[in-house]
């Protein structure tokens, strides 16, 4: 997911920069494609057969969040001494990007101000 | 990590929500301690020997919008049809918290508008 969501949407591209095996590769696309998190897009070079690209689903874009919140909280706590092995930027304004919690009347929320409350499907699973 | 968040921090407690063996907890538990997510203060009830509550570290805390993102992917993917099972507000105001990705100007930012550009660590690895 790492490689298809920086550009590298093709198997021999995605394969050299992971260094895995073609079957590795291939079973981990399999899943990915299985859980709808990629698409495959079929394209074709002049005098090649037929071939697959893969690209992100909105479903694979919308893990975007939880990769990224992941990624500031090993940066705080597992990153080398020198600092961070990759910045991520706003494009627009060059600024740096972090995860929020934000509620919907624009407020920025800690994890302390938070309250959570049974939802709709909570009593079914309760009753299961 | 989950129960802990919501207040569960006792042994017995804990065991009983989530309905699992006395060696299980102890394994995870002590997994989480090493790691450095969770805490261990004591406690001492009248006629009793000395007990632990387990509570969050900042380094456990600091988790928060990682999994709050997950759970707010797994809704909108994998949740019942009556909706999701966990509501989630904002303590301040009551409206509905979300994960949003933010760059330091205050602009809300898609991961499309993202750019990623090699860190103070990211040499470092290259040439291990």
């Amino acid at each position: 997911m790492r490689e298809v969501s920086r550009g590298l949407h093709r198997f021999k591209d995605i394969q050299d920069h992971l260094a895995i095996s073609r079957s590795v590769l291939t079973d981990r696309l399999e899943l990915l494609l299985d859980q709808g998190v990629l698409e495959k897009r079929e394209y074709r070079e002049p005098g090649q057969r037929r071939r697959y690209e893969y690209h992100l689903t909105e479903k694979g874009r919308d893990l975007y969040p939880a990769i990224n919140a992941l990624r500031e909280w090993g940066d705080k706590y597992l990153a080398d001494p020198e600092g961070p092995s990759l910045l991520v930027t706003h494009r627009g304004c060059g600024a740096p990007v972090h995860t929020r919690l934000m509620c919907e009347a624009g407020h920025e929320v800690t994890s302390e101000e938070i309250d959570r409350t049974p939802g709709p499907a909570a009593r079914a699973r309760a009753a299961a």
